[in-house]
């Protein structure tokens, strides 16, 4: 038995192309003491992967090269050699892009409950940390009241769609999002229920903001930075929160990167700009979790997953993100026996 | 008897110049009922004087052409028909660049104690809004802590010099200035206790901060904006704070103003960025007062007050701080006679 893996080749310039990656076939790892063998099942394709790429200071030290890429992803426990795992458990944790991974106590994974009566493509999107991330972005860092006008970007996108369904649930004055295109923009109205979507790509954002939202935007959570950033920060209502979650439009740009010009109406309007990483809620995952699997059920939360088959697709995958092709939370089929019922 | 009064002719572009500012003979204002007559003795010069003359958004409207330059003043009551004033009171206020003001309900003065033992020119810099802007930005947005790492900018400035110094004070662990030129970064250290600062002419500004905190900036208290913000940015500490005090570096540049381009290291590093103004802690201003008079009669707060003579050199004052050609807390003396004892 071999473990295809995918491993970075060459650091991408802009978008990955055939010569970031290889394929590669090891043997599948042996399961030690203290340690469990995982059947990868579904990578979960996240805009972050793609920083982890490049040789800049993050949160995370970057790939090296000759490795396998990093990545989250399910899988079921096939051979367990520790206490916390049971065979034919479901977990979820760093997997990485390749078949089998290894759970021991350096990559911990989380046993996900079965219980619940819910796939696992659902549960690695809205009740993993895609779901987890608005969450706290919003609940937490955001401080979401219900007097804001809420306006968030890439409210297409797997974490931006729940993000403006929480702050509807939690009662926000009005949910503005942005998106690409009117496709997207009609689905983030009629699927997700934001009060109204714009398109960025018809410009004059900012202009159109203003008109959105004339007593301009409490709380913007941010998924993409740039110049919609920009374009939201110049009409920050006093008070106002920015919550920095991601800055997709940066993170494989082959230009210069958009320096944002209007920091300063965080002073003429005493606005907080902040950013968080899911990871550092990870004590309180589970009230996340209890909520957003609750909305599931309730079917007052959509969720769309765009599957892509197949490990060896995973780089393509990860474009998606960047061009927009993707159509809801991202993830790739490794193995599609793996399920949670 | 009239009153000169300085007002706004021209939009400036860059620094102010003769086309800015008229000086104008008006009559001296008739007090009227709930009104008190004040005859100005100093004006307070301060950055945001110049945003002011700009037409674009900001916490206050601009001023208008043809109106007085607005400006913190202080001055003695010489006629009341007001409950809240007394013929003899020195008052501080909205004065405007001109020799009399009325104290009314829509432009109130406060009184200034005159038992403290302190000059009128020391009151209006360490006691007055400048002071009381180092304490909140430093104690309330940046809330200060001892394990910190601080760094301020213009940190030979009014502001800037009290930041550091409360940062010391409170027991910070390090506490960084940033200067411009030799003389005004030997003075942060000499005269103002902090415990390095760096020169941003020399440039390399980023590597040399790394290089005095290797573990990051904890807290970055904010006077200039622009390349420095971006500088410290590239060097903010896990879960850093940067307090936006002001943006001196974007005013009056003739430049298109600097574009952040390091905001996503705020995610990186869970950091928060926050913009304020002193006006919002008005209700709590006693409480900063007290303890910094404590600090100036205790001689652990130094602190320099650069002085102007002659209302008409107001503009000039104005341009100083601009060049860094003033040295600490710049006040254009009206008329002298105006004294707290």
């Amino acid at each position: 038995m071999t473990n295809r893996q995918i491993i970075l080749r060459q650091r991408p310039e802009g978008m990955v192309d055939d010569s970031t990656t290889s394929v590669l076939e090891s043997p599948v790892p042996v399961c030690g003491p203290g340690q469990a063998l995982i059947k990868v099942g579904m990578l979960s394709i996240d805009p972050t992967i793609r920083t982890w790429m490049n040789d800049a200071p993050g949160y995370l030290p970057p790939i090296g090269l000759g490795d396998v890429i990093r990545s989250g992803g399910t899988g079921v426990v096939v051979e367990s050699k520790s206490a916390r795992y049971t065979v034919g458990d479901v977990v979820s944790g760093v997997t990485g892009w390749q078949e089998w991974a290894i759970a021991d106590d350096t990559n911990k994974f989380s046993v996900i409950p079965k219980g619940l009566g819910l796939d696992l493509a659902t549960v690695m999107n809205v009740v993993g940390l895609t779901g987890i991330t608005a969450y706290f972005g919003m609940i937490d860092v955001g401080a979401l009241s219900e007097s804001d006008v809420v306006v968030v970007s890439g409210a297409a996108g797997a974490t931006g769609s729940v993000a403006g369904q929480i702050a509807k649930a939690r009662g926000a004055k009005k949910v503005i999002g942005i998106a690409g295109g009117p496709e997207k923009c009609a689905e983030v109205v009629e699927d997700y229920g934001f009060d109204e979507c714009l398109d960025y790509r018809e410009g004059h954002l900012a202009r159109r903001l203003h008109e959105s939202c004339p007593q301009g935007v409490d709380l913007y959570f941010d998924n993409v930075g740039g110049e919609i950033l920009d374009a939201v920060l110049s009409n920050i209502a006093m008070k106002g929160r920015v919550v920095l979650c991601g800055a997709i439009s940066q993170y494989n740009t082959m230009e210069k990167s958009h320096g944002i010009a209007n920091t300063s109406m965080l002073i003429v309007r005493r606005g907080r700009m902040e950013g968080f990483l899911v990871l550092d809620f990870a004590s309180r995952f589970a009230e996340a979790q209890l909520e957003l699997a609750g909305m599931v059920l309730g079917g007052t939360l959509a969720h769309h997953e765009h599957l892509v088959q197949g490990l060896e697709h995973a780089p393509e995958a990860l474009n998606l993100l960047f061009t927009g092709g993707n159509h809801g939370k991202t993830l790739v089929v490794v193995d599609e026996s793996v399920q949670l019922s």
